[in-house]
Formats: C-alpha cells, sequence, structure tokens
C-alpha cells in the first residue's frame, strides 16, 4: 500500500520556485508542509531516464536520499502523435540552452508542417519517494491539437499552442483556474491525492 | 491507498496466451486467480497512449468496466537514447503488421548508424484498474546498449539486440531466470507486489 503523506514534511525536487509553490498551494489542505530542494541546497541530478515516469523518480529518489524525508519530483512535456511522441520528455530542452519555447513552439510547428493530425497530449508524471526506497508513482495527460500562430498570454511552455479538446482557446488563452481543472499535472494530482491521503 | 489484490480475481488484460501465463505465474503466491480477456472475450482497445503508462492504463480500465473486476494490462518496449527513445510505445509497430521483430530490429540498427552512443532502455508499464475508476500504475526498467548483428534464440520481441549493463550476453542469449531477475518486467511487478500485496 502506498504511504499516506498526511501531515509530512515533504521535499518537492524542484529549483523551480514557482512550481513549488503551486505544489505546496495543492497539498497545504491536507497538512503537508513543503521545503524545495533548492532551499535545501541539494543538487539537480541529471535526467536519464527513458520516460517521463523514470525521470520524475530519479529526481525524487536523488532528493529523499539526500534530504532524508519523502520528496515529490515532477516530469512532464508534449507528446505529439504524428511526431511520434516528441518533443516527450526532451520537451524543454527544445528551448535550448536557453529554455527558450517561442523556439520550442516554432520547432514542434515546423516538424508538424502541414500533417492532418494535429493531436497532442501533455503528459504530467509524480513521484513521491521515501528515504528508505519506497516509490509511488502516478500519470496524468490531456488530449488536446495543436495550433498555430500561439495565442494567449497566461501559461508557461507550448501552453500557447495547445488548444485542449473540447475547448476553442489554448491553455494560454484559459484563466488560470479553468486550466487547474482539467490539466495533466491535474489529472496526475488527483491519483497522487487518492493514493497518498486517504 | 492503492487496494490490496491478495485472493482477489484479476483479468488479465492481454491476448497474448504466454503472457497471461508468465503473469499467473508470477502472482500466484499471493492467490490471485488470473483470467485472460481474450477467454473472457473482451475487445481490445485501440492503444491510443502517448505512453506506456497511459497505454496499459487504457487497457486496463477497458478490461476492468468490461469484465466487472479489476484487471491488469501491460504495455512495455525498447526506448533507443540516440533515437530520442525511438521506437518507445512503437515497438510492437515497427514490426509492421505481420509483429515482425526481425524487420523492427533491422529498423533500429538501420536509424542508429554508427552513432557512438548505443544506450537503451526496455521499459515495463503495468496499470490496475478496478470497476469504480480507482487506477493504480507501477513502471519499471533495465538499461543496455544495442548490439549488432542480433545474438541469442530466447526471449522475444528485440531481445537479440539487447545487452543489459555489465553483462556481455543479450536477453536472448540469457537463460529465462537470469532474464527474469533483472528484466524491465521484473521490475515493475517488484513495484507492484510491494503496493498490492501489503
Amino acid at each position: 500500500m502506498t504511504r499516506s503523506l498526511a501531515n509530512a514534511e515533504l521535499v518537492i525536487a524542484s529549483h523551480n520556485q514557482g512550481k513549488v509553490r503551486e505544489i505546496g498551494e495543492l497539498l497545504a489542505p491536507y497538512g503537508v508542509e513543503v521545503v524545495s530542494a533548492g532551499f535545501l541546497g541539494l543538487p539537480e541530478p541529471e535526467e536519464t531516464g527513458a520516460t517521463f515516469v523514470a525521470n520524475a523518480e530519479l529526481k525524487a529518489r536523488a532528493a529523499a536520499m539526500a534530504a532524508g524525508l519523502p520528496a515529490l519530483a515532477d516530469d512532464s512535456g508534449l507528446a505529439v502523435e504524428a511526431l511520434n511522441g516528441d518533443p516527450g520528455i526532451y520537451s524543454a530542452r527544445w528551448g535550448g540552452p536557453g529554455k527558450d519555447f517561442d523556439l520550442a513552439m516554432r520547432k514542434v510547428a515546423e516538424a508538424l508542417g502541414d500533417h492532418p493530425n494535429r493531436r497532442a497530449r501533455f503528459v504530467c508524471a509524480l513521484a513521491v519517494a521515501w528515504p528508505d526506497g519506497e516509490i509511488a508513482t502516478f500519470e496524468g495527460t490531456v488530449a488536446g491539437d495543436i495550433v498555430w500562430p500561439p495565442r494567449g498570454g497566461q501559461g508557461f511552455g507550448y501552453d500557447p499552442i495547445f488548444q485542449p479538446l473540447g475547448h476553442t482557446i489554448t491553455f494560454a488563452e484559459m484563466a488560470g483556474d479553468a486550466k487547474h481543472q482539467l490539466s495533466h499535472r491535474a489529472d496526475a494530482f488527483r491519483k497522487l491525492v487518492a493514493a497518498c491521503f486517504p
């Protein structure tokens, strides 16, 4: 059985302050107190995994071992059907060393050209690791279509070219609350909450 | 918390008799009785997911709903680093409609050419779905190198061109027991057993 995280102290294995704050808010109702890997001065391991789940696992495991506390990591990205799932786990790396998502979005649009299949999925993998080696993982997805040109100024990453199924606006045109209801990260967190906060 | 599967009746969401038998043997010590989706006449859903986990989830969910029993599905494949993770979730499809793995292995070798990075990972995702919608997933991996020409007559799929790290023989040259100790499927089942048979 997955161990409960209720009222635990939890390391968020991320050096992104915005992500740490967002996760802290999501888990506050369960009495979880979060601390970031950056705050603890933990190193960032190389993401050598073959999948979103494997990368989330290696980040969570490294943080849990180093901190001696349970740790949560996420790994996420965009998988385009007609590109055989690219950019996938390389989603951030398509932006180059400067993590330039305007460049990354243009690369997706160019690779896709006028291919009739525009279908894509955002994927979010979450891993919770305990210092004794126990680990639990959760994956969430949301399906949509790639649009061009990019639309909207909210969100981040590939949000401006991703229009979720059943909607006529992109993730970057949605209010945060609307996106948070249907995002891949929300889907993964629902699964995590069901397993870790019984 | 993940619900226990101890002494449960479990549908294996596969039409591959060999796979159903192997899983049945793995789970027999836990009092689990398995029945195949093929035996129950359940349809095979289209594998439209963007990841191994997503495909395992959709197969497990479809079987659990149709049978009204908990169901287990697996989705697995080979991810080659220098090919950006290809063939990945398309590993079986690279063999064409006849599922010809001699063809699929040749495609991998041709795509890889003389690239100096031969690193690859087998990935296995397992999903257990309950008829009420609860779902738990587990992913296992094993790292190795792509060799050419293929070697060995045991195993199946890409086994003859996959040499696990720290070994000098391919998966297809290993006795079943040796492979079963270190395979991606064994890794995923260890995680499943830890969560579902407390």
